[in-house]
């Protein structure tokens, strides 16, 4: 078996250096999208954007132009006052084919209140879908809800509440099936409050965030499966690379993002098995310079973060693309993932040697 | 950056290909155990088994067969009646080198009244160590630790209780204490009933599983780090390669033991910066033909599964190696990893075309 292994592992060397040559997906520079018009969308069947765009028209029977106005629209918020607004930001702004694909369409966010989910949500916005917006705080909330109206959003709603409360996930599909009639596009980023240092053994800490990173996106997507399946929607699940590289002092987090790749890995399969129509995106998300990322890590991690904006605009192309899984920023998060298969040791070994050890706080 | 990646991937394979030819570890076919004489282990460096043992020796600063008896003994089911008998068994025998690193040790296996967990506890007590087994069943512990008594084990007790309940993991390491005054070597290995069967939606059986796969894990080692700290002793954490690649049908049991595998992993590099010296052992075990997973699973897999006793013997070898992981079978554990990090859809799409999806029970 010895010799079987060292006669196939350079083959499969050989095979993973051709993989790579061949994969058009994160790895090809002329994909649309990444601050580049989008011009080249039309350039050809390459585009990777626009086969998405042609897969979503031609899976969802309807294009986002034409679908009818959702139901109700009873919402707090209004429906679409500054609809077609759009203002000078810093944002990287969406390609024209990202921003198609989602006019129109019903989607949620949680953890909706700030950093990437808050980018998304104007993302969206910009891009004229309807979006229901969930976190904890309230007033930050209905801030952010006021901005997507401006940027354009066809409506924008909220409900605040704790996720590791087991009734709210029903709560918030209830809400979108009595709001717009349906749903098509669920994405899942909130987080519970875990800090970046060493395990205290804390296990009531562990089970409160198992239930709010965890239990609650199972809960939610349950919730959202009838709906999705009706629309041919996608269920967009925001991790980490804390979900595939397990570093010090993440324990706590860490399992929670590991475990939502078991889970919806393994539901991605059943839906294919099944042949239900409904995408799931896991997005592997790198160091993002969100505030409360920056807070959590920097005086440890040296390394420079990547913009939440453009992270934010990824997601949901990756989402909407129906893709199987993210990487962001791809070069880092992809060299890692292969160094962890290669020598996961060496990589453990380079990640704490990088790390300010003398900075970490104990609780 | 692809022209970056164009280059630096072929080159990584070759990288690959040169790691597994000088890997010394899982590939040696020259290292012990494995239904072999251990004869091997006294013919020089190259023995992995014999390292260990050193280590073992050296990390603990004493020796198993001169260390203290431990203290208390106070046990419902005395001490070791029948030390030192061995009875001819279908087994595979222990390789001289293991047998000597767990005489005298203090060991507790959880989830030890049938399959792998009952064939650890007879190679534990093969071995003259002392158990402390625990498991839902009481009738079946009482039967187990009786054997454990005839084979040879230094004392052997139980405790019987279903881990989902939050106060049997400090209970557990309360007995440990009182009985023995320390701990060498924590197996957690049980885990709760869950179908191979598409996700019926059952939120609540998620989350009774995650107490009971994961939670109770942590809470087990949380509870033990004090007395594994003093004895330098060893965790061991019994997963599977669904904690590690998620197929179909296992959506909330992947979910546990994905979460096992980045809490322990992280747990494992704090461990190492705080240079306590405690290890931690994750074992990742394909098809085992316990009653329960052929039970699970041979209507669907058509694989022929690896047998209990002699997984049994390599997850003890493992964690008294002070192994970082065990894949167990190696040739087939090894390949599909790899072949996750080559093409992970290649692989979900071979996993899905050997099922036979069609005996695939719907609950």
């Amino acid at each position: 078996m010895g010799l079987l292994l060292k006669v196939l592992i350079p083959l499969l060397g050989a095979a993973l250096a051709l993989y790579f040559y061949s994969a058009p997906g994160n790895f090809s520079e002329g994909e649309c999208g990444r601050r580049k018009s989008c011009g080249s969308t039309a350039r050809g069947a390459a585009c990777a954007a626009h086969r998405g765009w042609k897969r979503w028209q031609s899976q969802s029977g309807r294009e986002g132009r034409d679908r009818e106005e959702p139901q109700g629209q009873r919402g707090a918020a209004g429906t679409g006052k500054s609809r077609g607004t759009r203002r000078g930001t810093a944002s990287p702004e969406p390609c024209a084919s990202s921003a198609e694909m989602l006019r129109g369409k019903r989607v949620i966010v949680t953890g909706a209140s700030s950093g990437i989910g808050e980018q998304m949500a104007y993302h969206l916005a910009r891009m004229e879908a309807h979006l229901l917006l969930t976190a904890r705080t309230e007033a930050r909330l209905q801030k952010v809800v006021e901005r997507c109206l401006e940027l354009g959003a066809a409506s924008a709603r909220y409900i605040s509440g704790s996720m590791d409360s087991p009734s709210l996930p029903e709560e918030v599909l209830r809400e979108a099936e009595n709001t717009w009639g349906g749903l098509d596009m669920l994405i899942l980023n909130h987080i519970g409050q875990s800090g970046f240092t060493f395990f205290s053994g804390d296990v009531g800490h562990v089970r409160k965030l198992m239930e709010t990173n965890f239990v609650s996106y199972v809960a939610l997507a349950t919730a959202a499966l009838p709906l999705l399946k009706e629309s041919e929607g996608s269920i967009v699940v925001v991790s980490s690379i804390a979900g595939k590289i397990a570093g010090p002092f993440t324990a706590p987090y860490s399992a929670t993002k590991f475990a939502l790749d078991g889970f919806f890995s393994s539901l991605r399969q059943e839906l294919i098995i099944d042949k239900v129509n409904v995408s799931i995106t896991l997005c592997i998300l790198g160091y993002i310079n969100t505030e409360s990322a920056v807070r959590a890590v920097s005086h440890v991690i040296p390394d420079t973060p990547s913009p939440k904006e453009e992270c934010a605009l990824e997601i949901i192309r990756a989402g909407a693309l129906r893709r199987r899984e993210l990487h962001y920023p791809a070069p880092a998060v992809g060299s890692m993932l292969l160094l962890r298969s290669l020598a996961p040791e060496l990589l453990e070994s380079l990640a704490r040697s990088s790390y300010r050890l003398e900075n970490v706080r104990r609780t």
